[in-house]
């Protein structure tokens, strides 16, 4: 007897990417850890392929009052980690305008939320055609369509072209459009958008905003791992230069800058042209997250907001990160430099835990590696590695193989 | 420039119970906590108004490793939590059928779920018209209607009458239909349907369910401070009872069970007459979860995985609650007692967070007793009042202005 609605959404058996895991995982039970290239994890872990976890953040948890675990958090998260989200998401470069923070479950929470909030069931929603596939369970799940556009051209560069093409397409045919945009160190690809290519896609969006309402959604995940600080945030005082037809809300995971993942705190933050704008958002943030997973997890609110007040404790926790920041980069060159001497492109890396390499059949080249021992997600366009997960020996050990399975 | 779509929900300016409480902390602040009821609050306060964490679990979740914290779950939850919940919900009575497990961000989470998954948008939902309001949010949010049927007859007690006739509507103008009971200890009555009650509920269901496959989700957040735990367990067995068309799907707070609220750790659980029913339930239930928060918290599955592998720290959690739970009836039957005394009716109280009054105006009875510093919480049918929240004393107190004011 079955019970459930499919809704309009393709509902899988098991989740790929955690059943991929689930067969890694069994594979290292039975022929251990050096026999194995576990590159599917979306975590940072040691060349021991132990989770790393920041020091500093658990010495900060540590100090922690029972009714801080206890008590519910307010909706919208509380006071000081508002606070905390603002300073560590803008850092130097915050832009003029309105900015409302909303905690929401991770990075995937605040995604569900602008997308129902800033959309209509049946729009299309727009992002690359290189893109974490969860992108499209969430904008599935409300019934929302999918569209992409060519994430990169033939230089290997951002693709402002088709992504003036494509946007204006979908803008033609729907009163407002989310458009989401995952940079810097972008998942799959490690790519970080220049100012330039920003500069492009500002005015590809100012074109069309007239005519149809836009809110960007910038998924900045991967922004404290994207190299120095400063530089990584360099696009944002662009965003000004908007019209007021489009509204900017950031997609910010404190789990992932803390490594925290598994106390889900992440934020859904907007930068508003005006406060009717914030206003509104703060609303409907708010009621979506009452009438989906209520509050979020206090505790990892709490060690955000303390970290962010105590500029000591602030400077320990970004240098013990730095560290791990420097090791991910040194992977991640690691892979490409070693597909390159076998004469195969990486899609272009710049930072972060993911390099990607591009394919026809991402689920063969998935496949055919996995009989290597080798574990990999296949996407869309190709085969994405977690360098995060594995060490630089096995970077360029997966390189190898890739480069062999992908030649054929 | 507005940006958001309504897409069909009402949404308020703030969520009305979060506003309510913050001006009672307004007024404690400048009046002092002794001149003021907070009755708004659903947490457990002991009668200095501070919150009430059970020692034991808080013992339990010191010795919790870093990696505990930091560590993704799986999208369904760690294996240990999902054995615990099983154990924790169902006790000695669990009835015939296939469990499974999914880990939700709280009972809020699980409502979510199971109405995302179980019911198709323009679906109405049913529910009683004493309910916890979120649970309009929650249907409103996904695009869903909501009708109820009376909750009581005029002797006070389960209207079975009214909630065969509406169920027998509503299933005739759908394929399918949630039904969501809160028992035991209902939130926001403190009523809980007895054995009886149960049987007659179960033949309405199997009335219909021929021609409409019913999910009957039964909100058990308060069942583990609804009294003695095997009494408030003894309805589950009738539950084998149920049409093979209907779906049974409990939604668990761990987060009330251990005090934890903050930590956002619930569950759903499913009931089904075969594996078929039981397995599509994981699938989607977990699609749903990797679609919406992806993972919930691990440190608090964690906690409840040791706590029920455990039976010594079991025992001793139990015996804590025990205590609590005591404090809790005593206060709810001092409010019904004085109330009483006064010669007005409480809607009828068993146990549990709350009690409440009847009122044909219940946002102008609210306000009036805001005025004598008591603070309430409106609701469609009446004014709920969480004796979780406040002493014995104030228990009486606010009886007193209730039936003053309520009197006219």
């Amino acid at each position: 007897m079955l019970f459930a609605h499919e809704n309009g959404r393709v509902i899988p058996k098991e989740d790929k990417i955690f059943a991929i895991n689930g067969r890694a995982k069994a594979m290292i039970a039975e022929e251990g850890k050096e026999n194995v290239i576990n590159a599917t994890i979306g975590a940072l872990l040691d060349d021991n392929g132990d989770l790393t976890v920041l020091s500093s953040v658990m010495k900060a948890l540590g100090t922690l009052e029972p009714v801080d675990f206890a008590e519910y958090a307010p909706i919208g998260g509380t006071p000081e980690f508002k606070a905390a989200v603002e300073k560590a998401l803008f850092g130097s470069k915050r832009p003029e305008g309105e900015v409302r923070v909303c905690a929401t479950p991770g990075g995937t929470g605040a995604i569900r939320s602008v997308i129902a909030n800033y959309s209509e069931p049946g729009d299309k929603v727009l992002t690359h055609d290189w893109y974490w596939a969860n992108y499209k369970n969430i904008a599935g799940e409300l019934g929302r369509g999918f569209e992409t556009f060519a994430f990169f051209n033939e230089e290997g560069t951002f693709n402002a072209d088709d992504f003036e093409k494509v946007l204006a397409e979908v803008a033609g045919q729907q009163d407002s459009i989310v458009v989401i945009i995952n940079t810097p160190a972008h998942n799959p690809t490690g790519y970080t958008l220049t100012d330039d290519d920003w500069r492009r896609a500002i005015g590809a969006m100012n074109d069309v905003a007239e005519k149809c309402r836009i809110t960007l959604f910038i998924d900045v995940a991967y922004i404290d791992f994207a190299g120095d600080e400063e530089k990584a945030r360099s696009f944002m005082p662009l965003l000004t230069g908007l019209s007021e037809n489009v509204l900017t809300v950031f997609g910010y995971s404190a789990s992932k800058t803390l490594t925290l993942y598994g106390m889900r705190c992440g934020a859904l933050v907007c930068l508003a042209k005006d406060e009717e704008a914030a206003e509104e958002f703060r609303q409907v943030a708010e009621f979506s997250a009452r009438a989906t997973w209520s509050n979020c997890t206090r505790a990892a609110q709490v060690v955000m907001g303390k970290i962010y007040a105590d500029p000591q404790l602030e400077a320990e926790v970004d240098a013990e990160r730095e560290t791990i920041r420097d090791m991910l980069l040194e992977r991640g060159k690691a892979f490409e430099a070693a597909l390159a001497e076998e004469g195969v492109q990486s899609v272009p890396f710049d930072a972060g835990f993911f390099a990607s390499i591009a394919s026809d059949d991402p689920d063969a080249v998935s496949a055919e590696l996995e009989k290597e021992g080798i574990f990999t997600v296949p996407l869309a366009k190709g085969v994405r590695v977690s360098v995060a997960s594995i060490s630089k020996e096995k970077c360029v050990k997966a390189a190898k193989a890739i480069a062999r399975v992908v030649k054929g």
